[in-house]
């Protein structure tokens, strides 16, 4: 049974709580936390995009394309749809001397509101430019011209480009990925499932370069500095990851998946981290996620003020009243040096 | 510990699970379906905004300002913020000499994100008509004004027309509400935590008119029978409320509130339930609902069609390809008549 990760309380009751499972290893695998089941598989959805990215950037394709900073980012992203996101998308496939008809991720309103709205007054529709995963779709299309793949079909696990990134994906977590563990993404990729180990252990090898090629190494280093340089690339306004970065720069790269996945590295640390919320709460996850980074990544004693404040949210209703609070609960504040400045 | 009461799947595999307790009682408290910990106390938030309803009928208050059907569902609802909700709190607030400036529930966009989209799209903002619970504040204001009572501040505990409304929940939970368990609800009213047996109770006496007086009984059967005949009112396009009391008609009344809360009542059998979900997911709330009544109410010796959609639903993504299900689990399924034909 996993434990209370995080509660939401409401007139100084908890009202609602969130249970799920957290590890924090180094890159040999030494475990520096942990809680609840983190052995069990699970799917690792958008968690997992920057190390689908690697093989884009290790093969060379992504700088014989001259692909900028933002653009590599965008390719690690789940992003709002914001303008900025449409363009860099549309720009990447450019470069690969495609447009949006090539992308197969399927169409949706952007996620962030205020962008749908914007383009519904302009008298728009959404393309799948506009689907969040289209900058990673126009990552696998960046690779596969560059590899002289016919990128037609390149959600599917046999297509020559994503048996690739599922290779990397594979040695990064050092678990074997097949039809045992494989399901279909929202996006239509394949996501799979993975333990919680696994995930952190490969985030662990992300942010310090070991366990991997020197190209690989030097891939990861990039893929994490255009994410520092871009953080907006990597959601959009107001979301959690792009909170994180931009307030982090390089000393942490986090990323969420759907269904209260996150996964991060701390680079300076060399530790790579893994979440699950059971019942699927992003809210939680980036709870979780901001708790542990609050706790292990002291900045002069304290956690980072805008982390510190992710991890431990006041809740305020429509006329901006008090409500309650989110917080970090359990193994997240017990017993733990500096837990008690989360709560 | 609270079971396993929905688990969504992907690919075969269990991806996230919500734990709950649900309870269904008659009107003598007499238990007929029980799981989890239903004796402890949650908010029960807008799932009991029926029930808050009840003054404004039973006064005589509704009837003297001359509402309709839709009038008096709109009172009960958590609406989508669509063109029909909008005008129809407009003529609540019109019926009793009042407009928009009187409402205190605060400004969102529409929840229903077309709406919103419709909205932006003619170049025009949200007004208090649009949050979700303006309905259920034009009621108030409609009792405040037919009463008497000056309406400024009627979202405070202490203002005459909030003290009408509190008394009816109290009575019909046949609790004790006071500052031991209250809060502050999204729209600024209060919300107070009740134990679900409770809830459960108020709304088997909701269904069936028993434990209350002749007025209150007729009270609850006009709510009843207008938000059967209004269905859109109470909720919106799309949404799980609508759409059960569309298909069911006065065979079942069914409310949603925030953080995972469910309560109803199905008249013909005499029965009220709650459910609440530990981590607050709505989904699962929905679920657990749907699962209940399509075990409760067999129509011909099988759950509604539409019901028994609701209770286990296939999961399609972005370009429509089946992924999972969320479906009821542990207790809902085991070993009850008729559960097998929810899995």
């Amino acid at each position: 049974m996993d434990p209370v990760l995080v509660e939401v309380t409401r007139g100084g009751r908890v009202e609602s709580a969130h249970r799920g499972a957290a590890i924090v290893v180094d890159a040999a695998g030494k475990v520096v936390f942990e809680a609840g089941a983190v052995d069990l598989a699970i799917f690792s959805r958008s968690a997992v995009k920057a190390l689908l990215a690697l093989p884009m950037v290790e093969t060379g394709a992504a700088a014989r394309l001259g692909l900028t900073d933002a653009e590599i980012a965008l390719a690690c992203s789940s992003h709002s749809g914001e303008e900025d996101h449409v363009a860099t998308a549309t720009s990447m496939l450019a470069k690969a001397g495609r447009d949006v008809a090539t992308l197969e991720c399927g169409t949706h309103w952007p996620s962030y509101d205020a962008a749908a709205r914007a383009l519904a007054a302009a008298g728009k529709l959404p393309s799948a430019l506009h689907n969040n995963c289209s900058g990673k779709h126009s990552g696998f299309i960046c690779l596969a011209c560059d590899r002289g793949h016919d990128p037609t079909g390149y959600v599917k696990p046999d297509h020559p480009t994503m048996k690739m990134v599922t290779a990397a994906l594979a040695d990064m977590t050092s678990t074997v990925l097949d039809a045992r563990n494989i399901a279909v993404d929202g996006c239509s990729i394949p996501t799979f499932a993975i333990p919680l180990r696994a995930l952190a252990l490969a985030f662990a090898r992300f942010g310090s370069g070991q366990g991997m090629s020197a190209d690989r190494a030097a891939a990861a280093r990039r893929i994490r500095t255009a994410v520092a340089a871009q953080p907006r690339m990597v959601a959009g306004t107001n979301r959690f990851d792009t909170s994180v970065i931009a307030a982090l720069g390089e000393r942490a790269f986090v990323k969420g998946g759907a269904e209260g996945v996150h996964c991060g590295t701390i680079p300076e640390l060399g530790l790579g981290f893994a979440v699950k919320c059971d019942d699927g709460a992003g809210r939680a996850a980036d709870v979780v996620t901001a708790a542990l980074i609050a706790r292990l990544l002291p900045n002069n004693g304290a956690p980072d003020p805008v982390v510190a404040g992710l991890a431990q949210r006041t809740l305020t209703n429509w006329n901006g009243i008090d409500v309650g609070t989110m917080r970090p609960a359990g193994p997240l504040v017990a017993g733990v040096p500096g837990a008690d400045r989360l709560t």
